[in-house]
């Protein structure tokens, strides 16, 4: 039997997937899981991007150009402009997901070997890209009792070698839920900029912030043009994680030159999903405010149910749906896996995402768990009273 | 401003594309261009597929599984039954296109540095997805004058070193349109048996066999379980390339595992894609007779017209929708870009694709071309006149 390879056999398991056969189960024995563990929103995709799915007129489901169609790119670099990024139709590739686009920013950008600077905890799928492309991925720890804003600008420096190729960030942050201030950016622009370095911006929450808090860009930078590489996703910002579209935007005309080249060999980007994605940058502004309230009052019912329960520790955070938590337990993991398979109240249970795969560095997150807000609140409301529950009674518990 | 990476400047450029502004350039001149050059068939896609999507009912398009939804996972297990090739569902993922499924395989199986054998001219794209994975293609040539026939057995064996981790075969073969006899499956079968290697074999034209020709699936081999690894894609199959979904189908649990951790780094397939390749399957049998008469005629009338043509030898193939041709011309690639460039006949002209970038051995395939069957019988005629007039008085011609 000839073994697989020495790459596939490091390749991480999903933190967010890995217990899903135990969800699985508990589903097989009649309980209601709620899945605090997985960034799908039930928020309804706007009905501009279904009604063009329901009126496809097309004969034949072509190819499209390997860089997406024309028409979807232009508008969308329009969309960009609106919102005060500027940039051509021709600095942006269409992908299929953000996935792909962090993928051929990695491929495109870094070679086997070498290192990209990220904070941890970050997201787990990052470790999967590094892997796939053989980049070695250095973290440098954010806290949560500084609510895991960016580490000092000193600590990040002191990771860098002669290995390092860039930086990668998540704006608003996935796992955290953390906004980096336009402060904090600028500081990241003087530092790719000082060392020659790539940033790595993956902004597909940009559209989740709260309290009123200003999304920075990356691409609003000045002076790094050839620096940045902002990566997006439809996924959250229209609800549509399923259709796969996503964006690898930047101005650095080599990087797009070659991540044309990989996007050539898969031939072209979801063809249906791009219908969806086009359509949807006509989805209405109330679509938004009314999203953005909805996720507001869930964060706030959330953060404050989860401070409420004894030892639990929850900062607030100002964007995307997801923050980390910090339990009163002695592994997280564990608890988590407990919590689906012997665990329920009033037959019903909850899934959490572990945080230690969302950090490299061993031994960090063991007792955090990601939990994300994308339940309604009536549901959020049972879950956080099982969550509770299960924390009284786990036999793990450190207080 | 940081460099690219090596392996992003070693990405090769799509042979079947790169011409693609010289072709924009003379439709901007008001000339009609024939492609002949790329495999996207006019084919309507079966009405079952466009109906599903038309009648979408979801509110939110969300993530499927990592594999895919495992309705379309059985269902398309019980397809692969019906046409003899025995598997269970938990035997396959469903992929981002057949491109995905190769790129999954050999991440998951060979290791950077390693060697993948493979019969050559080979799909150009094997190409970009090894330089992308760090590995290097064999090549053993394969000639025109044999039809582009798998090279005898005792030369691919040469080629085996210690370094060698499978052999790569597409059948019925892109770009010769080659179909593999069942004789010629099991000598491979024998092979990768001997010397502990895996067989991934893409079967992407596996509908397209003509003159009563039977498909023999490398899955339909014994005793090569844990060798062999299929690749699948519903791109040509249903004529909706742009769907983008594909499958990666192996009795090898410990493959299949693997795969599906670079499947969960990317989250799931497309999800409309899905929706469409699951329908597909119910697509009525009249539907491959007619298509399959369809390319008979295409064939029929396009080999001999090509064979009518001085100095042009053309095979005959028994499968898929291409062929590879000699052409009586000093170089391809310069001939491809000259017909585009400065040809034109009655305000026409076409689009080939020179075949030196389907070999990888330096200076073959520089007086061929890949030319795609995939237009109706009446742009075909004027797309075989156009091709002819231009050979006649192309000044590079060798006859």
């Amino acid at each position: 039997m000839p073994s697989i390879s020495d790459k596939g056999r490091a390749m991480p398991s999903s933190p967010i997937r890995k217990l899903a056969p135990y969800a699985d189960e508990a589903k097989r024995k009649g309980r209601r899981v709620y899945h605090l563990n997985i960034g799908q929103p039930d928020i309804p995709t706007p009905d501009v991007a279904l009604n063009a799915i329901r009126n496809l007129g097309n004969k034949v489901i072509e190819y499209s150009h390997s860089a997406g169609n024309e028409s979807y790119r232009r508008k969308l670099a329009a969309f960009y402009n609106r919102i005060g990024i500027k940039i051509e139709y021709s600095d942006l590739l269409i992908t299929t997901g953000g996935s792909e686009a962090i993928l051929f920013a990695l491929n495109s950008c870094v070679n086997p070997g070498e290192e990209v600077i990220t904070p941890e905890p970050f997201y787990a799928n990052y470790n999967g890209f590094a892997t796939s492309a053989g980049i070695k991925i250095v973290p440098v720890t954010s806290y949560i009792q500084d609510d895991f804003a960016l580490p000092a600008i000193g600590e990040i420096e002191n990771k860098i070698t002669s290995h390092t190729k860039g930086i990668i960030i998540c704006n608003p942050n996935n796992p955290t839920g953390y906004l980096y201030s336009k402060d904090e950016i600028l500081q990241l622009g003087e530092i790719v900029k000082k060392h020659d370095l790539f940033l790595f911006s993956d902004e597909a929450y940009r559209e989740f912030c709260y309290d009123g808090a200003a999304h920075f860009s990356a691409l609003d930078l000045e002076g790094v043009d050839d620096n940045v590489i902002m990566l997006d996703s439809v996924s959250k910002r229209y609800s549509e994680c399923g259709v796969r579209i996503g964006a690898l935007v930047t101005r650095n005309r080599e990087v797009i030159a070659t991540a044309l080249k990989y996007a050539q060999a898969r031939l072209s980007p979801p063809g249906l999903g791009q219908i969806a994605g086009e359509a949807s940058i006509d989805t209405p502004p109330e679509y938004f405010r009314e999203v953005n309230l909805e996720y507001t009052a869930r964060r706030n019912f959330m953060v404050d149910a989860l401070n409420r329960i004894p030892g639990v520790l929850c900062p607030k955070p100002k964007g995307a749906f997801y923050t980390v938590v910090k339990l009163p337990v002695d592994d997280a993991d564990i608890f988590a896996r407990w919590i689906l398979e012997e665990f329920e109240y009033k037959n019903q249970t909850v899934m959490i995402a572990p945080a230690s795969g969302f950090y490299s560095t061993p031994g960090l997150g063991k007792n955090e768990a990601r939990i994300a807000y994308v339940l309604n609140i009536d549901d959020l409301k049972n879950a956080m009273e099982v969550l509770g529950e299960a924390l009284r009674v786990y036999p793990g518990r450190t207080i």
